[in-house]
């Protein structure tokens, strides 16, 4: 058995392999630190209690290809998701690695640009560079670069998903699939900009994490669907919780440049990456009042999209009602629809 | 202008280009958090202060070729090297997050032996794993697999190298070289074994770990000296303090069949990576009591190598008393002498 493009789509054939190598070989009490969480949830970050501090840990390695893409390139993604990821569980960012592995022979100035995307972003955010490391290996070893950033913060009351629960509603803070269908297109040899397409890639630090504060009691969940999209997302929420996520198609928020796409090329947009929304689980009181606070503080396009249900019948499942009225289940991620998307 | 293999060689090349794609990038007040130590120092770790701790984080990417050598592979370098950098702290680990990147058509099983490695160490030395990623590039992308680890310690009182200063002497607790060596002659097609050659890479955790928390107040510097080896760790020292590092070279313990494989290949063994013993400064009374400590706790090659001066005309430069009585300046890295070391 070997390694395909599918183990590294972030849906269950990840999972399949992550166990294998990794989940099944360490102890249950080995896979967190007392009081804290980390491979035992598999959520966005790891949480560490120091003295009377929550610390979160997160750690991704970003291998996008093509490295420049319209919205932004591998630096400012490497950026963006680790930010992003702090954010979904609730921290503050305090402090971020960055470790180079560069291809012998390329051009230092297309790694300088990537940097410089990369810093622009930690530098605008306030966010100290600390430490990282540079490694170079021989021409045809690596394709160009890779990059993998180490994420701290600090959270009040740490977001870890498990808690999300019946009675939640889900909401999203913007259109779904934008840099998904950006790299797709990209490595389909398409000029993306002239399908009116490019990444949404950026940090949610603000103002999304001040609001996100202010109701922290009432978010049970947050994630940055990435990899695998908002039905990759849903589908680990629901099977962790042994829930039924109900969503509604209407009222998913996606631009029309990229259902155009979508149904040119024919994927489903629920599976498309996004880098620059977040999805949450809120109590269903609070869900209306949350979303009118993100719309005015820009994300126009927050809404709610779903709810969580309890369902003995479809536990562990997300099921859409579609825009003709019928119910179908969004199956997890099981293929590969894009390598190397993040 | 491209980079070169030189680059990553871990010397004054590295810096060079580290400075110009990050350092120079970065605000002062943002190369480190507050009260902490980060890029602005450039220390095995950095050091985050968080309540009444100290937390040292570091993080770096294993990309070594062979996966597989004598004395070790890819998994055990990773969980050893991260552990390491966290001793040379003054840290005790308390978490460590692994991000694996992997070729497609790679056989699961080779990885799985790498991962089986990894986690042996980090589960006998009783830390907890508690995240990470999972990458896979396309056929081609990318030899094999590589590793990036981000290791989390508590240091009672980290060991920043800058407090390096005259009159401390310089000792090293075993053999040096041995796996530069081994992966210098695997790279060269040479069977390693045959000669004699095997990786010294290890945890250094028990028991320096207990001896160095008691003598912290009187240690200086501490440093695994990896890539450019026992020479660079030294220029290193001394150009960040302004000293002068005396070594003598007969003082400096080498194995026999090292020795000889670094003349047959016409190689200086003091710029080949370690990857199992560490180099401290400690003031001089107590360099003797910790050198017999070290002794007593199975590292029997522990010994005084050297020592730290002040010197005008010297300032910043390490010299070797050679064998026959004479002085020469061991220069720091300039070029690149096994690409992939770690």
């Amino acid at each position: 058995m070997s390694v395909t493009l599918a183990h590294g789509a972030g849906g269950e054939k990840t999972l399949e392999l992550l166990t294998k190598l990794i989940l099944s070989k360490v102890p249950e009490t080995l896979k967190r630190t007392p009081e804290g969480s980390g491979i035992d949830v598999l959520d966005d970050g790891a949480c560490v209690k120091i003295g009377d501090k929550y610390l979160i840990v997160t750690m991704d390695s970003y291998t996008v290809n093509p490295i420049f893409f319209p919205g932004g390139d591998l630096g400012k993604l490497a950026a963006s998701g680790t930010i992003n990821d702090l954010v979904a569980m609730g921290a503050r960012p305090i402090a971020m690695l960055d470790s180079l592995i560069v291809e012998e022979g390329t051009e230092i100035e297309i790694i300088d640009k990537i940097t410089s995307s990369f810093i622009d972003i930690v530098v605008r955010e306030n966010i100290p560079l600390i430490g990282g490391d540079l490694k170079v290996m021989p021409r045809g070893q690596l394709d160009k670069i890779v990059i993998t950033v180490t994420g701290l913060g600090i959270a009040k009351r740490p977001i870890i998903d498990r808690d999300l629960r019946p009675g939640d509603k889900i909401v999203i803070t913007g259109n779904i699939a934008e840099h998904g269908a950006t790299i797709m297109a990209l490595q389909q040899g398409l000029d993306a900009e002239r399908y009116g397409l490019h990444s949404d890639c950026r940090p949610l630090l603000r103002p999304l994490l001040d609001i996100v504060e202010k109701y922290v009691n009432h978010i049970h969940a947050m994630r940055d669907p990435t990899r695998g999209g908002l039905a990759q997302t849903l589908n680990e929420w629901a099977r962790d919780t042994g829930t039924l996520i109900l969503i509604y198609e209407d009222r998913i928020p996606i631009r029309f440049e990229v259902r155009k796409f979508c149904e040119m090329v024919g994927v489903d947009p629920l599976y498309l990456a996004c880098e620059g929304v977040m999805t949450i689980a809120v109590d269903s009181e609070t869900a209306p009042v949350l979303v009118e606070e993100l719309q005015s503080a820009g994300m126009e396009n927050a809404t709610i999209i779903g709810e969580v249900r309890e369902s003995e019948k479809f536990r562990g499942t997300v099921v859409c009602r579609t825009v003709s009225g019928g119910l179908r289940i969004v199956e997890p991620l099981r293929g590969s629809l894009v390598p190397r998307i993040c």
